[in-house]
């Protein structure tokens, strides 16, 4: 985390650090017993990619207001913390990113309540760059973030999952906040309406290549750098990527459906992983992936070099060749 | 409630007719299985006092526009309405209004999701009404729910709680979206700073007398019309107004302190039931409803005679009056 601080987000390191002591502002409240649930939360970790995206995409223009950017790069973290606080409670997870998760120690009550908290906290630090436009943009992402959550939970263990509809889902819950967290930067920065499109396209296609990646790494990673057990999503019914092309190149006897109809889980997941990671379905998706990088760099064609825009290049390729 | 409309929204009717059918509206998505599940909720019934409180509010001002007025109204409803399903959620409660629960039907992932979609509608909403000052209030308000809801949380079963916790937390849980009501119908329809002050109070003292009422319902009604047992806070180690006062006119051998420690619970709670029913602990609670009303009505001063402070004036009252 920190080299990877060190060498993407060096343009914004200063601003970073603005929106660190922003974070940790938020358990700065009147009550006791909300300073600790606050601060255990807010200071769990996190790569700080989505607020990074914010400051280089508000700094590429020439017009960047740091009053502006710092609320509302530190409201785009806190939305992604808040999302995380959710699906921890909804999925009924122990652990994320190594420590227990505030369901784990407060009950499921407390931290639905917690995750609310951090949604409003973070519309209210976006509210702070005095913008109706941002303040619509993030509404409108929670509600797409909402509906890609509640579209994976009604169509778990359902069969009939196609690429396109997968493509549709991560849209909503991935990529739409990535997109917010380019295109609000371009906004509160007075950007060019030209601009704002550019961000936002690069930050969406960013999102989905970074979820394309996200769900090969679930298949091909080792369980103790993913944090979780591998195949996770497949176990809980979500075809990713890797399983629906595992689904279109063996339409007859492939190990899902007994999977999703609970017939031998551990020996059908056993064996979905070895086809994925055997076949060539591991280098089509990362094919998948690095589409859409190229599409999100193409739409930084419109800015001239700068620091910033070459950060965002770099920050799109380390998106695929991540390893955790 | 059709008589409610009738009598004290009679000035607004045509807007609420308005306010009903962006509600309706809501529910109007691109997915089947997520129109089925905010119709259900958006549909599950209501008094719609808040959004009567802001179509009264803006009215009151000479420059009331129904472009922004309409969608802060309807956001003004959305935000209860998800307060209400992430409540149940928490609760386990199986009933509203009479109708089985969101949780109850989909499951509480999917509803805390519902809940959350409905957040971000309800902010959706009130950013259509182009005013950065009612999206900052929307926020800090739901920031503010939040923390009411917490605090019941942390303090159930804390035999510590007093007349002053339980009128912050109140205050936070309830006044505050009374409050917003209010004061956003003013800040909308650009209200001067005197007005909004005096809607916003008026708003607040009108929510602090709601929720005294309701904590009195809690003890007083019979189960048919509450929808769910009587001295249910209690049960649930939540000290409302009548059991504060209870815990300081017995401060020796009270009910409370053992139903508190699970001892007797089922006895404990009927003598407790009994004692506020029958000492003057009931009038007293009502006294201070009233003073809150008396409050309100007062912050209203400002405003010159019109059907819509007259309106104001009488739903105080109604407040205090109602049975259910």
């Amino acid at each position: 985390m920190s080299s990877l601080k060190n060498s993407l987000f060096s343009p914004v390191e200063m601003e970073i650090a603005l929106v660190e002591e922003g974070i940790r502002a938020v358990a700065d409240v009147e009550y006791p017993w909300l300073v600790e649930l606050l601060g255990y939360i807010v200071n769990s970790g996190g790569k700080r990619v989505r607020p990074a995206l914010t400051l280089l995409a508000g700094r590429i223009n020439s017009d960047s207001n740091l009053d502006t950017l710092i609320p509302v790069a530190t409201g785009v973290e806190l939305l992604h913390t808040a999302t995380l606080v959710h699906d921890d409670t909804i999925d009924l997870s122990n652990r994320r990113r190594g420590k227990p998760t505030a369901a784990s120690i407060w009950g499921w009550g407390i931290a639905t309540l917690a995750g609310d908290y951090l949604f409003s906290k973070a519309a209210e630090l976006v509210s702070q760059a005095n913008n109706v436009r941002a303040d619509r943009l993030f509404a409108r992402t929670l509600m797409a973030l909402c509906t890609g959550e509640l579209e994976e939970s009604f169509s778990s263990f359902d069969l009939s999952q196609n690429r396109q509809s997968y493509l549709r889902r991560i849209g909503n819950k991935t990529a739409s906040l990535f997109a917010m967290a380019t295109e609000s930067g371009g906004i509160v920065t007075n950007a060019s309406e030209e601009a704002i499109k550019s961000l936002s396209s690069y930050g969406y296609s960013l999102g989905m290549a970074f979820q394309v990646v996200d769900d090969v790494l679930d298949f091909t990673a080792d369980e103790e750098k993913l944090g979780k057990p591998v195949a996770n999503d497949l176990l809980q019914g979500h075809l990713t990527l890797p399983a629906v092309m595992l689904k279109e190149q063996y339409p007859d006897g492939n190990p899902i459906k007994d999977i999703f109809e609970h017939r031998e889980s551990e020996r059908n997941l056993e064996l979905a992983i070895e086809i994925i990671c055997s076949s060539g379905i591991v280098s089509e998706c990362y094919r998948v992936a690095q589409g859409f990088v190229a599409e999100a760099c193409r739409a930084l064609d419109t800015f001239p070099k700068s620091p910033y825009r070459s950060k965002l290049i770099e920050l799109a390729d380390y998106v695929v060749e991540r390893q955790q």
